[in-house]
């Protein structure tokens, strides 16, 4: 069998807000769980102030190595909303207002007190871009061949997403199986370390916790071979059993 | 007056649950938090897998140019934790068991099974780390010089960071004030952009929001420097009033 080709994508969080702990990030969770579902594994993330040099290092960085990267945050019409013009630095091209966008926006701000030139600001993109559409509050994401540039609030964030759904080439989705245990992880380490070493191209994953007085861990078995991935957790079932561990499948 | 030194830091959060998208990050904001309490700016967060080379290439990469650099995750028993032989790979040197962890984790496992080699496992630092002190769980996070190396759950983190309060050296904690407003920052953005030119030293970031079915926005007006805050937030305060927008101080 021909070594399967794995798709991988970047993300870049772009806001002071996430780095002054004001705001807690929910993007990282949402990109990454849609970007499994489409069969592309989310690689790196980066978290970056609102300043142009940090945003344009981060995306270079990041583009180069990955088939797809991903930013969110910093597309809005304020001051420190400098996302497109950081990214068409970092790409060297120019900023443009795209005529679509405009057109979006004029019409969503028609009952809205009209089309002001801050609200124009949102139709700035770098030159040759498209767009990704935004139901819900008008001003679109962009997209620039396989860079995509998203809001930062969560649910638009989300909506974006969902306008991209099915539109990106990726591989097998990583499918996972979560086994929970009440052990104490440091008590089946070696037990874990053989049942992943016996099952190739499986990883398997320990999440600790501490839960109504006990100790307890899921381990999450993780390959896009769906077949491995029920060989091994039925595999890792049994050793458990074995060692007087009941087990929970599905996880605890 | 000399400029004002500023002290950054980096966090290098470590684990395959959050690039997946299975667990949802908290280390990021109260590690941000944390730090500004002391004074210190979280300059940047990447998010890597559990790879050495990724582990490597992100912490010889941050720990060049901050002051200090964090690290959650990846320290526990389990065949998955990689943390210290990357860190001590990135550095250049060897990994110990680190006596006084080892009589740490020989009394806390006294009455839970004994000091297993898995277990045993948790008192490996680089060489020439001392430790963090982990009053929740027994295994120690790790120090070594600028560089700290600490749990991923979550409240184990948190202790480790309050063993370290007021251990590392800061400038001013950054001050700051929240106003909301009732208005589409879109609205306001000229305003909020010229208020900010007016007062050097500070900054203000928008955030936009939207519940009980109106638009609004929080401003963040920040600075090490109080008074300057003060002067800043009561400066777009009265500019937002002359326009006819209503503020709530301390935010919406």
């Amino acid at each position: 069998m021909a070594e399967e080709r794995i798709w991988t994508a970047a993300l870049v969080v772009i806001g002071d807000e996430i780095l002054s702990g004001r705001t807690q990030d929910k993007n990282v969770a949402q990109v990454a769980q849609w970007l499994n579902v489409q069969g592309i594994r989310l690689a790196e993330v980066r978290v970056v102030p609102d300043r142009t040099e940090a945003i344009v290092e981060a995306v270079n960085a990041l583009r180069a190595r990955n088939d797809y990267l991903f930013t969110t945050g910093g597309i809005g019409p304020t001051h420190d909303d400098i996302t497109v013009d950081a990214i068409a630095a970092a790409l060297g091209v120019g900023v443009v207002h795209h005529p679509d966008a405009l057109a979006v926006l004029e019409r969503y701000y028609t009952t809205r007190g009209g089309l002001t030139e801050a609200r124009a600001r949102m139709a700035r993109v770098p030159e040759g871009a498209t767009l990704i559409e935004n139901r819900l509050s008008g001003a679109p994401g962009i997209r620039l061949g396989n860079l995509f540039i998203m809001a930062g609030v969560p649910h638009i964030t989300a909506g974006m997403l969902d306008a991209l759904t099915g539109q990106l080439e990726g591989g097998r989705p990583v499918v996972s199986k979560t086994i929970g245990s009440w052990a104490a992880e440091s008590e089946v380490a070696d037990l874990l370390r053989e049942t992943e070493r016996a099952h190739e191209g499986v990883a398997i994953g320990s999440y600790p916790f501490f839960r109504e007085g006990r100790v307890g861990a899921n381990f999450v078995v993780r390959s896009p071979d769906e077949a491995l991935v029920d060989a091994c957790a039925a595999d890792l079932t049994a050793r458990l059993e074995a060692v007087g561990r009941a087990t929970v499948a599905g996880g605890i």
